[in-house]
């Protein structure tokens, strides 16, 4: 699969010279909404149709800084899907080099407009089958 | 009028070793919240009774940076009100220093839930009445 | 002149349901990054150069709201030079209907190392000639 | 020990109408140099003594939502340390009712200025007694 490119914004660093580590959350979550899009099924749809993802969990860690003028590279895959969680990994490299920068995980439920949670398999079956074709098969 | 103060957060900074520019807008929002506070009506309060107000303008003069470990004073003044209109004047110091940091001016309006713009003093006269009140009178 | 797209990231939204105002600031900087790379002098080479470039002032006139799934385009101008300051301006509009959603305007100075105003035109001609080329001609 | 106590800023809601999750990324930080003030060893006193202490790896659970409005408490542990890292602990919880909304966990090194990993023991001997006293005794 494909990887999300993004170049670092000046306003994303801090004053280590390098970019602030809560920005890769950040990161994820673009790299997430790409990989929607490039599933079929962009997150602005699920929204539309009345279900809200929230994030359950999410994590990160820090291999290498990444500075201002460089572009990286995120390899996200989505891990693993329950009746009602699903599951993603990321890999942030250098765009140029490939040297590996940051790896996270994040964790996701659905939810309805009255905050239940709810099983997308049933509330919302196409999006089900998109996801599960959009499985990482490694 | 007493002011607002702030700690500067370490996510606040960038390279330069100072604060990054945007993030005064944002404290100047923590100021007006602040600010609507002192003056007995929480900016949550209008947004619960069904009315936005979002920003129509900004502006920010900066003087001098603002660092990692300093704490700023934000003095905010309600500068004026037009009938769907008010204005906000901000003044950011070092808040042991006194010495000024920054200067800026924001211009708000206020939305119904449809989106269009609504006269305050009609459809809601106690908040308008409220920001008469809290007005500068210099 | 070529204009930098953008999409819009959810975390930038705020729960008015639309891009929160500050992150216009922040947008602009990117453009005006995308802008040097376009004139052929990359910001973070002037930083390398040993000049900082801060924002002296900026602002924003916010015209209509952008939401989470839209892209814009900015079309950024450099519209003055002074010996020791520059200056830009920005129009944001939807990147599919081109409505305007703000403008804004930045000024920006040049500081060595020890944080004193210099002229870029002694201290860095290359750049001062690079940026003179750049400037909009309207 | 004391809490943290943080209001909740607009600009830090999203369009699911609460807190975006990478803010409580953010949020940890304030409550770890919160935490490092009160233990007497500001950590602007560890970068201006030559050292830097990046995250090496953040991790959050997020267990109900913050709302524009509220105000949290953060109760910081500091759970560990070895030669060359230390780990923190966090939960946040609503200031008013006590129900907990997040934890969270963070494991941060030292490195000198040329960005090599260093033990603090010996380098710093002073930070490292200091979090020696601080470190929780659960």
């Amino acid at each position: 699969m494909e990887t999300y490119i993004r170049k670092i914004n000046y306003y994303e660093t801090d004053q280590m010279g390098c970019v602030h580590h809560s920005n890769y959350i950040r990161y994820f979550e673009e790299a997430r909404t790409w990989f929607m899009e490039q599933a079929g099924y962009p997150y602005s749809r699920v929204e539309r149709e009345g279900v809200i993802s929230p994030v359950v969990s999410v994590s990160c860690q820090y291999k290498h800084p990444v500075h201002y003028g460089e572009t990286v590279a995120i390899r996200t895959r989505l891990t693993g899907m329950t009746r009602v969680r699903f599951f993603f990994r990321y890999e942030v490299v250098d765009a140029e080099t490939g040297q590996l920068r940051a790896t996270g995980e994040s964790e996701h439920c659905y939810l309805d407009r009255d905050g239940r949670i709810v099983s997308m398999q049933k509330v919302n079956p196409a999006f089900y089958e998109c996801f599960l074709a959009a499985m990482d098969q490694e």
